[in-house]
């Protein structure tokens, strides 16, 4: 999933009650689905095969198509057909991890657990290496009292405040009582268009608190004066990075002509904050650095994986319904939340359509997208070539053959609901489909948007786009772009669940007579990120 | 604090009522001292220098004897006498790490958090290994399947059942009723002296729950078979070893003439069960590992660090009021909540004392203990040199002279109350001395033993030996032997309320007319560990 820092708009008006015929579906294949989903699951293998067997998957990578190429393969075997390992257009570079070394060795030896960012440079071989701490505060207006300082160094930016412990457990499952407030959400007004964070605002640290940020044009700033003085590059820290969990994601652009980003590395704050002290306290310190990377640029296309069950209604059989997730990940794992867990659920949500020997009336369509971690670029440039284009909002053909689309993308917990996205037309539907369900959690319909990943981008050019409610786990405090978002952070019974409801859900969505009900189609907008 | 499994015995009996005047103290010096402790702490620069600017402190390292240097020096300038470097005897070798790389090469590259345990040897460089998982169920009798396998391999245990996620905070503190229970805990019936464990038992795993662990008779004839075909080491994990906290102890014995341990490398679940499943599933594992450390053998002895404020009352100043800590740590961090934390504390109080200008009429001394981990062999040297031979519980002069000894070793939180190690006849007393600080928290005392560090080492011979009860925080969940036990662990507002209450405490001792109670002397017993 995509970080993103609008996840949820609140509702505030009443929802207009709907009269509806209670929403038919097939009980009995409903029951065959529950039954192979969890008693026979194949999720967990998915996973072991994209996340143990397969490593880190960022886009453009060997990694990634590697997992592709697995992804395709299965998907055939399991006898879907039109698999694709489709190419959507320019990405850009790859990025491979080649060595990541880093050690205090003075004032004394300490191993030190250490990431570059995606996209940033090597070192010349092992180097060792002073550091310049960098005042925050005086980052925007004295940044000329490093000038001449930088070369082969270090840099780190200034710590105000302390870390505090956590007593709040890291794993969470959402109570009864958060899934009612969701179910009693109500329709949001109409968006007033303006963006909600004032221009140029920059966050401000509560008394005490630990912060550790740079003014954004003061950053760059000094990286250009870092670049131009030859710095090693960059230590950075996150206040959410610690007891060995580090987040770690990219730093700058990828473009093929884009140069190289300066070498930036994340560390924990148990390693980060004593440098800032030590240099406070003009102790002498020094550390060895190797970081080794590649930049592939043979191939600069990024890709989907596409795979289908073929409609066997003559009248229906070219509409579409879609099921999905990322494939792609960031690098200092094996991404198995984000999102391995996603694909490895939706993957398994064929198989099982496939061993229950399901005949559906409309073509089910399974994609994983890559690119999503830079902005849900594989699913918005699969929606644009097929569907229709957001700046201008032209209909392709296929816009009026979709049904709907499905996405998981937040983290391993079960299903406990879906999120309408706004759509007040299928929520009795979704309510009648998830029924069946109620005994495993899933039976929230919320009338609120999530937001940060896929289904934004058909939502985009208004087609039915969805994505579930799952309990948080430890997504937000252990996993999520993390380098522990390992195999062993899966639960296997929450994914068991997860398969079979979305199974489940497209399957209904395949045979029920009419497409689902669509929100009114939105303007023309410019090209931007969700 | 040293790992034991025994660390409270719980009371059956009733506490008879104990009818003593209520204790008198010097109203005014207390709050003098507490003043100094809560308004004027330096608790946190006595720590950064024990963590931050020394680094890890593992007994006979060059690392722990800067420390005790700079200790002995610190309490010199604050005005004690008689400082110290006191040898208490032969420890062993030093072993101090100079480089530690290890990450997965095939089928992908990843960087794996991994320290060695102390003790053990070095590789050759770096290495290119593959690995052999040997199965736990079969070690027993079936190791002879491994035979002529093992050259050049780094050897893995087998692991069963599957991490879970932990729904329970990592800090805490102790609830009202947790304490409202230890208070009215009574007198445990006298020990039947037997093991409680019951010889040869081995655990084992419930249904599903992760376990790693090998039979010791088994492992012993692995390490043994691994050793003389020419393995590269054992790479370890425990089932604690999660979210990049490693838990990172030593490896065997370190005496003089012991030979080098075979190398033996901690990484985390997140690691180590991907190796066991890719292994399983004959996907080709091979990790680079290069690990450099090197033993010290110029100097074979132990050293604690010892000092005095001397007392005044020429009829009480050859008694003594000891307070204490273990300054030694493990390696894989700076050991700061293991035990910084209540040197820091410690060395605050007679800080404290110093400040306040305060005159006690017994001598109150410190001493900073090492070898603490290794079986609390500072302290016992010390008592045993000091005051009683517990193998034969023949006095020394100086028993009769002592008083008590305060200790703290259980993290860094804030002191909740006493244990009383069953002294009954000390309740009253110190329920009399916490009454001012009831109002931060530390009113509670309790008959009950508390255990695993070095107040057991007078206790043993009959002298009033005693430990805080502190709030748990993370001790047990992240910074207890982990590679995270820093700095940014502690939590400075519950270090200075320790140091206030220790100073008190420490100083109400020295002036009481009578030393404290004793309870009835031990029988002398086989030098064995507490």
């Amino acid at each position: 999933m995509k970080t993103s820092h609008h996840l949820l708009a609140l509702g505030l008006f009443l929802l207009p009650t709907i009269s509806q015929a209670q929403e038919k579906f097939d009980e009995q294949m409903i029951a065959k689905i529950r039954e192979e989903g969890l008693q026979r699951s194949k999720v967990m293998d998915i996973a072991f095969q994209l996340t143990d067997v397969n490593g880190p998957r960022l886009t453009a990578t060997a990694g990634y198509m590697k997992a592709a190429n697995y992804a395709k393969k299965q998907l055939g075997d399991w006898g879907l057909t039109n698999t694709q390992v489709d190419p959507w257009g320019e990405f850009g570079k790859g990025w491979e991890l080649k060595k990541s070394y880093l050690a205090l060795t003075a004032p004394y030896y300490k191993p030190i657990i250490a990431y570059p960012k995606s996209w940033t440079a090597s070192t010349k071989g092992t180097q060792s290496v002073e550091v310049v701490v960098v005042s925050a505060a005086e980052g925007d207006t004295l940044l000329a009292a490093y000038k001449g300082k930088l070369k082969g160094k270090l840099i780190l930016i200034d710590a105000t405040g302390s870390y505090k412990q956590s007593f709040k457990p890291d794993a969470t499952r959402y109570a009864d009582e958060d899934l009612q407030k969701m179910a009693e959400a109500t329709m949001p007004p109409a968006q007033t268009g303006g963006p909600r964070v004032a221009q140029g605002s920059f966050p401000k640290p509560a008394p005490g608190e630990l912060f550790i940020s740079m003014h954004p044009a003061a950053l760059r700033n000094l990286k250009a004066m870092a670049k131009s003085e030859g710095a090693v590059g960059f230590l950075s820290t996150t206040t959410r990075a610690h007891d060995g969990t580090l987040f770690v994601q990219g730093a700058g652009s990828y473009k093929k002509d884009d140069p190289e980003n300066m070498l930036d590395v994340v560390i924990g704050i148990e390693d980060y904050l004593p440098i800032v002290r030590l240099a406070a306290a003009k102790v002498p310190v020094k550390l060895d650095v190797d970081m080794q990377s590649i930049f592939q640029t043979k191939d600069l296309q990024g890709y989907n994986v596409i795979a289908e069950i073929k409609g066997t209604d003559p009248k229906l059989a070219d509409e579409v319904v879609m099921l999905g997730g990322h494939l792609d990940s960031w690098h200092s794992s094996t991404g198995a939340t984000d999102n391995a867990a996603g694909c490895a659920v939706m993957m398994e949500a064929v198989r099982i359509l496939k061993a229950v020997g399901a005949q559906p009336r409309r073509t089910i369509r399974i994609a994983l997208w890559s690119g999503e971690e830079q902005g849900l670029l594989g699913s918005r440039a699969y929606v644009k070539k097929t569907f229709a284009d957001r700046a201008d909002m032209k209909l392709l053909p296929a816009h009026e053959k979709f049904s709907a689309y499905y996405n998981l993308d937040n983290g391993t917990g079960k299903i406990r609901g879906i999120y309408l996205q706004q759509n007040e037309a299928c929520a009795p539907i979704f309510k009648s489909w998830l029924a069946p369900f109620a005994d495993l959690g899933a039976a929230t319909v919320t009338i609120r948007n999530t937001g940060g990943t896929d289904h934004q981008s058909f939502d985009a050019v208004g087609l039915p786009g969805f994505q579930f409610i799952q309990d948080g786990m430890e997504y937000n405090t252990r996993t999520h772009h993390t380098n522990v978002d390992s195999y062993d952070h899966l639960s296997a019974d929450d994914l068991k669940q997860a398969a079979t409801i979305v199974a489940a859900m497209v399957y209904n969505t395949a045979q029920r007579d009419e497409k689902l009900p669509r929100k009114a189609l939105p303007a023309a907008q410019a090209d931007r990120r969700p």
